[in-house]
């Protein structure tokens, strides 16, 4: 960065830190009647206004400070579902210069003491409804000094543990309801989040007031979710997921009202909230839509209030799509990671496609790039691609929302992995897909799923599509495995349906016929039983590499 | 500002500055398709692609740099109409880090070579048309080294200048079409526009590359203009006035086609071009949407394209907005001044009032802050006073797109006059007016235009409303005279209609029945033969003053 030369004009503009404090000054007075509804499983959900959030929010802040001695840059951690008071957590937490640390409450308990530890956190805010599972972790959880239970739960399982254990609403009744918050620098630390890789420790993303206060702008644009405070945004995607993808910020800036599932998240119950509340957006991960689709098509429901449906997490089935556009609910597909806060792309069409057959097909990418995010596509050899629609390579993204480094503890250099970072600073999505001239993503692979074979990549997602469109073949994997000649080679796992009699030339012949190209056929194959999967049913490559490795597969060569 | 901790957690995001250049690499990339429309008064309008322009505006860039001798921080001036080489020359200057200093054609000469040779100008980027204008200055603006022509018009009053003329189309031809922008830091200077104060000289305002960002990201949020590149935005409002409220980098961000309208400024060109092109959005003052409003009823034409109307400025008369509802335009009033970048408040009506009897009152106020405007009012005695809708005071405003001083050369302090900003850094608007609890501004006078009367506020305007709502009275200026009791009091001078008879007594019990308060009501009363008018047919009320203070007004005391 060059320096000013000494003669240089000065910028006139006033000199304020974009920081949360100031959303939720904004989002409790002017827009202080929204409201976060949260369902109860009961007649009458719960409502709290903004104005209420942000008094609150000041009496939260100020017994953190004053009972419970956190400074600033202490973590304060949630473990909890989507309701207003994990809102107010939101808010009061970095408002005051102490770190949000929500933690994912399906992870593995053991992985979930890691990372309470490794966040060294000092308090735990947790509703009541998860103490069975906080409960039994507390003697792994050297640094947290006081637990602090919100809404309903038996109390029972936290008697007699070390830390100290508060009511909510005991430690907030009677606070002031106003708070001077301290103007921070507005790249100071915020809140942090840990991704649940499938290998190695969970790796620790930071947000600053900064990353937060643009990507709620972003959200807020309106060709992003461009929501207002006439709009009810149902936040399924928890909020211990990637700020609940930034709409709690995001919703105080204009004033949109929350409708909050807290721990209502089965079809049913949220069928029920969307005719009771009449939201107007919602956000989700695919899993959550496809269920809904069936519990409205075995009980069909008044949901036409909602017309916006942001899906991310995962590609959205076009079946599914089509099927929500028939109910009047237009899928609006998103891509992030939690490392880009998350909003990476969003998929509204480009204004020649919209009403032509292109919309569609503009609809099933993940989408284009807003201002803040830049994007280059990287080869197999390092080289950039360009952005042609055809050639696929590794996304790597830059941006003021996009993580440069991961938390590596408090007395420790940020750490730079160079399989995550590029060393200009970039961030490797580890994601691998094309790019369109017009900015739009259309992911095919993990980097990691892809076969490098003599400076080519081949996918293995093109593989076993086009294998598992083959009337005898129940389920395929293909997976790299290391050849002297070629680096890698792709190893094609089958599991044939029951009596099917095809041979692995047949099936070779039949990939060809698909449009596989020869260099990519597999010479190395082998049938399973069935395709290792992990905890939340995607295939577990690994295994099959390992049991390759290990000699555990039996291999036949073309 | 308290310094981070030394074990403070570090934010992990990238550091990654708000640039401009970044806008235009994304507009000129990902929306490389959207148009710049620029009316030549010909059959076919100019078309220039956001592609074209980011290739032209490297080009501009290299020859600036290259030729001119252009370095950061120079200050490159353009005096030019609203079109596309004017678009080229917002992203070119500021991204190579110079400073972009736009030049308001319409000031009187002097004031011009003033503001010229203050921000010490070294290239002047002229249209054609503009020539007899610039060429009579250039003697008077010893810093300009060169001017550099755009478009048509007569280049003979150029011939023998001093300052080396050049031909923009051959200034930049075979120019590279890339330029390395520079990584500059977001607080530098990017673009300095002048106030033209009624009082005093000039002051110079001086956005950041940071400010204009985040204003843009604003321009775009759905509660303010919400435009995507399914709109053409016809930009009436003039480059040289506040960035044409932003729109051109707002545009960039989003992929907004812009429909220029270069010197057809006339209601009939105005009216011909919206139906030519079709734009879905406006922005301009009240005046020329009177002036069209007046063509649209003398000839129809096909205007139902335009359904957003920005107005801002001056207020629009209630009368004119609810003419433009007939014909489908939705006017949206929009509060901002130079220092404010401008957007300040947009008058889209809270939820509630949608659809309600309030909504069109909700539109008639100057609308409502969004979270990067905060405001305040404080009362004539320096005390703040409450947002209630009724508490009358002076508006004072703080945000990263909000000034904080004036720029007073390179070699200087910039200027903080204590009548323009608070001592603890906010923007002092001059504007008085109301604050509603769900922060909707109203705003009732200038705040040199009140009278300060034994600690309490008296506006002049109130009392010039009820005194011309007389049957007798054809004009009333109200002015703040000295009294030795009170500190000021109103004096009221009236102009009558032909043969009107009303006395003195008869207007003040008139006032007391329009509900004007008794301790308000003037004792001192004048008649004058018309109220003095500035260049821009505005009450002239210091010449009242003066003509008071110098005992050449009549006046009778109640």
């Amino acid at each position: 960065m060059s320096p000013p030369r000494e003669d240089a004009v000065l910028s006139t503009m006033q000199d304020v830190p974009l920081l949360i404090s100031r959303i939720l000054t904004h989002g409790s007075t002017i827009h202080g009647s929204s409201q976060v509804i949260t369902w109860t499983g009961e007649a009458e959900p719960h409502r709290r206004s903004f104005a209420e959030i942000g008094t609150r929010s000041a009496q939260l802040a100020h017994a953190l400070t004053e009972d419970l001695g956190v400074r600033e840059d202490d973590r304060v951690a949630t473990l909890a579902w989507n309701n207003a008071e994990h809102v107010e957590a939101y808010f009061a937490v970095p408002s005051m210069g102490a770190v949000l640390h929500t933690l994912n409450l399906r992870l593995p308990a053991e992985q979930l003491a890691w990372i309470v530890n490794h966040a060294a956190d000092r308090v735990v805010i947790a509703n009541g409804s998860l103490i069975p599972l906080l409960a039994p972790l507390l003697p792994h959880l050297p640094t947290v000094e006081h637990v602090v239970v919100t809404g309903p739960g038996d109390r029972t399982p936290l008697e007699g543990v070390r830390p100290r254990v508060h009511e909510y609403e005991e430690l907030i009744a009677g606070k002031p309801t106003a708070y001077d918050w301290p103007e921070l620098d507005e790249r100071r630390a915020a809140a942090m989040c840990y991704t649940s890789g499938t290998t190695g420790d969970p790796k620790g993303v930071v947000y600053s007031h900064r990353s937060v206060y643009l990507h709620s702008m972003q959200v807020n644009m309106t060709e992003s979710m461009g929501l207002t405070d006439q709009d009810t945004s149902l936040v399924v995607v928890p909020q211990f997921h990637v700020n609940a993808w930034g709409l709690p910020h995001a919703t105080f800036m204009t004033g949109v009202n929350m409708l909050m599932p807290d721990r209502f998240l089965q079809p049913a119950p949220l069928a029920e909230m969307i005719e009771a509340e009449r939201p107007t957006h919602a956000a989700a991960v695919p899993t959550i839509w496809q269920g809904l689709l069936a519990e409205l098509t075995a009980r069909p429901r008044d949901v036409s209030s909602l017309h916006q449906v942001t899906i991310g997490g995962a590609a959205c089935p076009p079946s599914l799509m089509e099927a929500f556009d028939t109910l009047g609910m237009r899928v609006c597909h998103a891509w992030g990671m939690t490392e880009t806060s998350p909003l990476g792309t969003v998929a509204r069409p480009p204004a020649h496609a919209v009403g032509t057959e292109e919309e569609f097909a503009y609809r099933l990418t993940q989408g284009r790039f807003p201002t803040g995010v830049e994007a280059r596509l990287t080869g197999p050899g390092g080289e950039r691609l360009p952005w042609d629609g055809q050639s696929a390579g590794e996304l790597e993204v830059r941006g003021a929302w996009i993580a440069g480094a991961y938390y590596n503890g408090v007395d420790a250099e940020p750490l730079r992995p160079a399989d995550k970072f590029s060393e200009d600073g970039w961030l490797k999505t580890g994601d691998v897909g094309t790019i369109s001239p017009d900015g739009f993503l259309t992911l095919t692979d993990r980097a990691k799923d892809v076969i490098k074979s003599g400076g080519e990549w081949i996918s293995s997602v093109d593989l076993e599509n086009a294998l598992m469109s083959h009337p005898d073949v129940a389920e395929a994997a293909v997976v790299a495995v290391p050849d002297d000649k070629w680096g890698e080679r792709p190893l094609a796992t089958v599991v044939l349906k029951e009596g099917a009699t095809a041979d692995f030339k047949t099936l070779r012949s039949f990939l060809a016929g698909e449009g596989i190209a020869k260099w990519q056929l597999p010479e190395r194959w082998t049938i399973i039983e069935s395709v290792p999967k992990t905890s939340v049913g995607k295939f577990d490559k690994k295994v099959l590499r390992r049991q390759y490795a290990e000699g555990k597969l039996d291999v036949q060569q073309l």
